[in-house]
């Protein structure tokens, strides 16, 4: 494992150890963001060699929880990750990415930029009824 | 439950039903922003409890997985959330949330106003000895 053993609540959220606490699975969440406009991309899930991929090459390799092996975003479509910075969170099983996205800069495998291209009405309690927004302004390949 | 049933992959990811995927501990990611400047502050889970009252009441609720119990962000801290937009993923297994914070803005209980206070230094494979780096930018209180 390349990263620091696990440590205790106040010293993984205030120290400088990276050492993350991947969850039962040996999972932790990540987060991409575009570096340039800011925005959500897409979610995913990193395990420890994942992680230590993408920190050593700078591109985002990801672990599939369906298909239960590492990939490399874009290795298909093309839309690669450029990682320009990675943080991790205070209890450490989370990270942050902010990216560039190659190709034709659509992050979704349905072809939509994001993968939140869909919005939630607020204000009333929900009940198997409620109709999700889409996002027309959102790009679509 | 008051969200429509698990649905397969594609009427997920095209449909305008809102159906969940949560996890085998009955969770999704929820990944909160900033309305106004759209920086990442903090990712927690929800159940369907959490889910259904931060629609509802535009606040945002969460389910601790330490404590286990349903929380509202904010209770003690004063930090509440105000939910702007809500959005889904795809396959429906994380949420996105565009909130203002109450308070003096801060979202992590470290007193950052993120929660992703540290970068982790790229372009070399990771070691024990790896130091994240400070972001001195952030504002803490």
């Amino acid at each position: 494992m390349p990263f620091a053993a696990p440590a205790d609540e106040h010293t993984a959220e205030t120290g400088t150890a990276l050492s993350p606490k991947f969850d039962a699975d040996g999972l932790v969440t990540a987060i991409v963001t575009d570096a340039d406009k800011g925005d959500v991309l897409m979610v995913a899930h990193m395990n420890a060699g994942a992680l230590a991929r993408t920190i050593e090459t700078r591109q985002g390799w990801f672990w599939s929880r369906s298909r239960r092996k590492l990939w490399r975003k874009g290795e298909d479509s093309g839309n690669t990750l450029a990682v320009v910075d990675l943080r991790i969170d205070c209890d450490q099983d989370a990270v942050l990415i902010k990216a560039r996205i190659a190709g034709d800069g659509v992050a979704c495998h349905t072809g939509y930029r994001s993968c939140f291209y869909r919005s939630v009405p607020l204000g009333k309690a929900p009940t198997p009824e409620l109709a999700l927004v889409f996002d027309k302004a959102m790009p679509k390949k």
